[in-house]
């Protein structure tokens, strides 16, 4: 473990080993791109101006902009000259750097973090066979996964504008809902409201329309990951989505988690994936390990208690891995955009504390989870809050991922 | 009908009532913001910069972005003022322009139309009941429409990085698909290409996340409208839409039409919808009427013959109207955004000629077409161009779209 001059709490999230990248506002300024670090945050703007980042670009420009966007269309190279500076720039042993400590050091406590990335297109994955085969039994207990899963990985588009940053809350969705013996469907606030558990990826180079994007190359079209909560109104989903899949149930909100944690500071945990059976078509077919072993876990915290902790799962258990997602949503042709998002699904295990949503947990709000004070929830109730983390742990290593909050406020 | 000191030719879809908006280029110039006016274009960046345009706040460096967007942003107010104006200044009365004749109009033949709008998200609905019982009859015979479809208005989300504007080519998408009798899915180009007849509206005023938009409200956040060609791949389309909905069947592109037409210009034409039965939710319900008569036919041109019409439909046979749409999208409080765009899914009537797909008018590739010249399709063949054309025609007066044309070239 490197040391820094900046102080690094025992159990950080943020060592000198991360350097997540954010977006961050104090005192009603304009925002800027900042590295977090232990506590604080390094802003980047600040470095720049000082001339500390002369390897980079415009960066006072770059790096004083309201989204990570411009900095990512620098490139990979890029990327990784500037981990290494700003890596060089905290050690303990470089005095660069340490004389400016009051303009460039910013508690994170004082600061506000906003969306990281503007984001263009956001697909959603569907890669947890754990996930897809729990919500396929709750409609067809023989057959719970329907036979295209296992060949590709499965896919949607959903709603860009809405996905907001965490500690952003969230109203509680009205539409329209049928439960099963009515004639009609009826109108009002979801009373199924869930979480899902995932991670999303954002792209850092972009594609021409026609242009594919091969397992092997995917992995260059990658800037770095974040948690994703997917909110989803199940009555309103349930009720809607066929022929042409979600829609109201999930676009009136997504949250992220503000810091993108690189590849670079996940390459020690990289791992791979379950085995494919049946075996894959030759564009999904892949060499290497392309997956992560990032402990996941989700707490909701009814308003007035403490959080409970409903979930732990991890990321490798994905059925299909980044790699043969991108190289499947390239090979028509489509086209990737800088900070474009993809997110996993949600990321369920195979035993029933993993599971990532409410859905799989309650089993469709039949076995209600019992909380250590009595509390129970079927679904989310008003002003409960949703908290998911994630983090990589090894040898004394630890690269965390912060958070993802939310509250669910009453309907408006 | 007025008269203006820009030549008309007789039959021209861009009359002094229309002047629908678009971006074009010249010369390599930089590109900028014009009106379409007979076989030509008002450069409205010039028109600014002679000082003609002083009622719009900063009218040079608006209409001289590369998108419609900041114009848009201006508001509805300003949009009034700019159709007035700009009415006014090409009137044959009017003096105060036409000494500037060479410096603002260029011929629509001399420039580059580009897309009008840069567009973050993009919805298509699935509003035409023709449609949607024509392709569910070749699912379910006996039971076509699925029970939610007469409920609300259904929608997904698509993929807003693929949508580019008349004039490209598109190449044949590659992918998976699975013939009814195999047990393992194949990979290779789409062997069922089809075109969709769609409209399309842009919106012009945002809404925050958890606001609504009721039906009486939505027709102050649409700016104008333009043609939309939903290519789809139908083999892609049917293996993998199960249960999340299209994605690569669709996302490898869409083609739009260059100019905006507004609702302003469309006032003449506005019509009602179908009577709906059962009476939709409140929410749905609206007064007035709030669709238009406009005609649209598809053509498509094999390599080296003449076009053939396949379909002549109308944009008001859709058993959703806009109103309808936007008050379902935001009902949950799904927020808005300058430019995104909304599709009205394909537009099929009720007789076997104004079908807006091959997938209906081919009974999904059992009854091939017969062009005149003895050529066959069932579904589009490489090299195929196709054409679609729309406009509103009534006592001498024709609002026209101009067209959307792209070419279907090999694999690559």
């Amino acid at each position: 473990m490197k040391k820094s001059w900046v102080p690094i709490p025992e159990g950080s999230d943020f060592p000198l080993e991360n350097l997540p990248y954010g977006i961050f506002q104090i005192n009603r300024q304009h925002p800027r791109a900042g590295v977090a670090i232990g506590d604080y945050i390094l802003d980047l703007h600040a470095v720049a101006e000082v001339g500390l980042l002369e390897e980079i670009p415009n960066a006072a420009e770059v790096f004083g902009s309201s989204y990570l966007n411009a900095f990512i269309a620098l490139g990979k190279p890029v990327w990784q000259v500037a981990r290494q500076k700003i890596t060089e720039l905290l050690l303990e042993s470089n005095k660069e750097l340490q004389p400016y400590r009051d303009q460039v050091l910013i508690r994170q406590a004082d600061a506000t973090l906003q969306m990281p990335v503007q984001i263009g297109n956001y697909t959603d994955f569907y890669s947890s066979i754990e996930h897809a085969t729990n919500v396929g039994k709750q409609f067809r207990p023989d057959n719970p996964l329907l036979p295209n899963w296992k060949h590709l990985p499965i896919a949607y588009h959903g709603r860009a504008s809405s996905i907001v940053v965490s500690g952003t809350d969230i109203h509680r969705p009205k539409g329209q809902r049928k439960v099963a013996d009515a004639d009609v469907p009826t109108f009002g606030p979801s009373k199924r409201m869930d979480f899902e558990l995932e991670v999303a990826f954002v792209i850092g180079k972009e594609t021409a329309l026609g242009q594919t994007v091969s397992t092997s190359q995917a992995e260059e079209h990658i800037f770095g990951f974040f948690l994703f909560n997917d909110w989803s109104a199940r009555d309103i989903q349930g009720w809607e989505y066929q022929p042409l899949g979600p829609f109201l149930g999930k676009n009136f909100a997504s949250s992220v988690s503000p810091w993108i944690v690189t590849l670079d500071a996940l390459e020690p945990f990289r791992t791979g994936s379950p085995v494919q059976n049946p075996t894959v078509l030759p564009y999904l077919q892949y060499e290497g390990e392309h997956s992560f072993d990032i402990q996941l876990e989700v707490a909701i915290q009814p308003e007035g208690t403490t959080e409970q902790i409903v979930c732990r799962s991890n990321f490798k258990y994905l059925y299909w891995n980044i790699c043969q997602q991108l190289a499947h949503h390239t090979v028509n042709g489509c086209n990737l955009c800088i900070g474009d998002v993809m997110a996993s699904g949600t990321i369920s295990g195979e035993s029933a504390d993993s599971w990532g949503s409410l859905l799989e947990l309650t089993e469709g709000g039949r076995k209600p989870l019992i909380f250590l004070d009595g509390v129970e929830r079927k679904f989310l109730e008003d002003n409960d809050t949703v908290v998911m983390k994630g983090f990589c742990e090894k040898d004394g290593l630890r690269i965390g991922f912060g958070e993802v909050r939310g509250k669910l406020l009453p309907s408006l």
